[in-house]
C-alpha cells in the first residue's frame, strides 16, 4: 500500500531565524510589545520563511470552484448556475476577489473542479480540472467517490507547487460553490461533535425557513455519515466538496513545501481543520485572516487554536477575507524590517 | 465676545450620494451584506465625500509632538528627551509611522508643539510651532494657559487646512509625547466619570509599581481639576497636552472642512471625545481605526459609539493604528467602485 502524500513530513520552522527576529523586535524604536499582534506575526513569518526579515510581497491566490449535489435540497437562495457564472466573473475582473487581487498585485489562479452546468464558452484564464458535474447529494450517499476525493486533494497540492515554483511568499486559497456552507457545516458538525443548529447561519442569505431547512439537511447528513467523523479522509469524501478537499490538500502541501498559507473564512477554516486532522504538523504553516459572520466559524477557529486578524462580519468567501488581511502581514514585515533600532536612531530606551 | 471657531457648523453629509451608494451596494455581485463592515464603510464614505464611489487614495498623516510636565512624577519608563528624539526618528524615516507612511504613499507632516529639550540641530522636515517647553505639571496647576490651549487647537485646525488644500481624501492625526497616556487617562476619567484605576494600563510599558504611581497621579489630578469635567475646553486646558488639544482641533476642523478623519488609538480617541463634547456634530466625520491595549480605550470608544475596524493589541500611538487600517478603507472603496453588478456580469441574483 503506497504512502499517502499528505502524511509526509512538513517543513520544520527555522528556530534560528525566529530567535534573530525576536531579538530584532526588542531593539526597534518602540516600546516592547506595543505593536501587539503584528510583532508576533513578524516573528512567526521569520520562522516560516527562514530569514530574520520576512517579506510578503509576492502573493498567490487560488480559487477552487465546484458544485454541490446537496444544492437540490434548497439550502441556498442562489441557483446552482451561479457557481459557473461567478467563475466567469472572477476571470473578467468583476468579483470581489478580482478587485482585491488587483489591489494587491496578486497572481489569481482560477480552478474549475466541476460545475453542474458547462461553462460555454469556457472563460479564458480558468484552469479546467473537472472531477464531475458537481458532487453527489450527500443525503443519498457519499458526496465524492474515493477517486474524486484523492484527485481533489491533489488538485490543491498541485496549485501550491505552481505557487512555490513562481516564487510566492504567501498562498491564499479561496472557494466558490453554491451550497458549500451546507457541506462545510456538516463537516464542522462532525469534526467538532457539535449540533448542526449551533453552527449554521444564514450563509449567503437564507431566511428563517431556509435556515431551518438547512439545519434539517445537515442533521440528516450526520445521521447518514456521522459515524465516520473520526476518519478525516472518509468524512471529507462523504460530506465535503471538490473545492473543500482541494483547499485541505493545498494547506497540507503548503506545510510540506514551506509556503505560509493565509486561511480565509468558514469554509476554508473547515478545510484547514481537515488538513490538521490529516497531518497535525501542518498547523504551524497556517495563518488565519478573519472571523466571519457564520456562527460555526468561531468553533472551528477555536479547535484550531487560531487567532484571526480581522473580525468584520464577512461572509463572502472567494478568499476575500484573506486578501483583506494581507496588508496587515505586509505592514508587520515592513515595520519589522525597516524600523530603526534604538541605537541606529539614537533614541533612549526605557530605563530598565 | 468673538465666536469660537470650533462651534461653527460642520459639513452636512450628502444624503443623495449616500442613497446612491447604498443602492449600488445592493447590485454588486455578492450576497447582500456579505462584505459586512466594509459595505457600511463604503456607504458612509460616499456620504462624507459626496460621491457615489468614494476613494481613499491621497492620505495626510499629521503627527503632533509635545512634552508633558507630569512626566516629572515618574509616570513613564522613558526619559522625556525621547519625545524630541522620536520626532527626529519620524523625520529620518526610522519610526513605525515613517515606515507605514512610506508603505501607503502618504504625506507625513511632523509638528513640534513643544518639546522639553531643544532639538539641536532642528531636524529637517519638522514644522516648529513651539507653545512652550512642554506643558506644566497638572499636579501643580493647569497644564496649559488659556492662550496655549487655544493655540494648540488652532494648530490642529491649520494642519487640516493644509491637508485639505493638498487634496487629501483622509486625515490621520497621530501623537508623540512622553507621559501623554497619563494626560489622556486623566481626561478620560474626568469625561467618562470613571475611576482612574479602571482606565489606566501599562501605557508604553510600566511595571506594577509604576502603574500604581500613575493611578495615584491621575487621582490627585482629578481631585485638583475634576470639578471642571463638564467644561470640555477648560478640562482640556487643565489636564491635556499640546498634542491632545491639537488633535481635538484637527477633528473639529475636519468636520467643518469636510475631510474624513481616521482616529488612531487611546490618546487620539480621547481627543476625539473632547472634540465631540465641544461640537457634537463633528462625530459624523470621525472613523475609528482600532481598539488598543490601553484599558481606558474601550470606555472612550463606547462613549463615542465607535466601532473600530481593528483589534490587534496595539499601544504605540504615532497614528500607527490608523495607518494600519487604511488598506481596509481603500479596499472598501475599491470593492464598492470596481465590482461588477449582477446585470453587468450576467450573474443570477438570489431568488427573491
Amino acid at each position: 500500500m503506497k504512502h499517502d502524500w499528505w502524511l509526509s513530513a512538513t517543513r520544520p520552522l527555522d528556530q534560528t531565524a525566529c530567535a534573530l527576529a525576536a531579538e530584532r523586535q526588542r531593539r526597534l524604536t518602540k516600546p516592547r510589545g506595543s505593536l501587539g499582534r503584528l510583532e508576533r506575526l513578524a516573528i512567526h513569518l521569520a520562522a516560516l520563511q527562514g530569514r530574520e526579515r520576512p517579506a510578503v510581497e509576492r502573493l498567490w491566490i487560488a480559487i477552487f470552484a465546484g458544485d454541490h449535489g446537496v444544492a437540490e435540497e434548497g439550502v441556498s437562495p442562489y441557483p446552482q448556475a451561479v457557481t459557473g457564472q461567478m467563475l466567469r466573473n472572477f476571470a473578467t475582473g468583476g468579483a470581489a476577489i478580482s478587485v482585491l487581487a488587483r489591489q494587491l498585485g496578486a497572481e489569481l489562479e482560477l480552478i474549475d473542479l466541476g460545475t453542474a452546468e458547462p461553462l460555454e464558452p469556457p472563460p479564458a484564464g480558468v484552469r479546467r480540472q473537472h472531477l464531475g458535474p458537481g458532487t453527489a447529494n450527500f443525503l443519498r450517499g457519499p458526496a465524492m467517490s474515493v477517486r474524486q476525493g484523492l484527485d481533489a486533494l491533489a488538485a490543491g497540492r498541485d496549485s501550491v507547487r505552481r505557487a512555490q515554483a513562481a516564487g510566492a511568499h504567501l498562498y491564499i486559497g479561496g472557494e466558490m460553490g453554491i451550497a458549500n456552507t451546507s457541506s462545510a457545516s456538516a463537516l464542522a458538525s462532525a469534526l467538532l461533535e457539535q449540533p448542526a443548529a449551533a453552527l449554521i447561519g444564514p450563509g449567503t442569505g437564507l431566511d428563517a425557513a431556509g435556515l431551518a431547512r438547512k439545519v434539517a439537511v445537515v442533521e440528516r447528513a450526520l445521521a447518514l455519515h456521522g459515524a465516520h467523523a473520526g476518519e478525516p479522509l472518509e468524512i471529507l469524501r462523504r460530506l465535503g466538496g471538490f473545492e473543500i478537499a482541494a483547499l485541505a490538500g493545498a494547506y497540507l502541501a503548503c506545510a510540506q513545501e514551506g509556503l505560509p498559507a493565509l486561511v480565509d473564512g468558514f469554509i476554508c477554516s473547515v478545510a484547514a481543520l481537515l488538513a490538521v486532522r490529516l497531518n497535525p504538523a501542518c498547523r504551524d504553516w497556517l495563518l488565519f485572516a478573519h472571523r466571519g459572520a457564520e456562527p460555526g466559524h468561531r468553533g472551528v477557529l477555536e479547535a484550531l487554536a487560531a487567532e484571526p486578524l480581522l473580525d468584520l462580519g464577512l461572509r463572502l468567501g472567494e478568499g476575500s477575507g484573506a486578501a483583506l488581511a494581507v496588508p496587515l502581514l505586509q505592514s508587520a514585515c515592513r515595520l519589522h524590517g525597516e524600523m530603526a533600532t534604538f541605537a541606529e536612531a539614537a533614541v533612549a530606551d526605557a530605563g530598565r
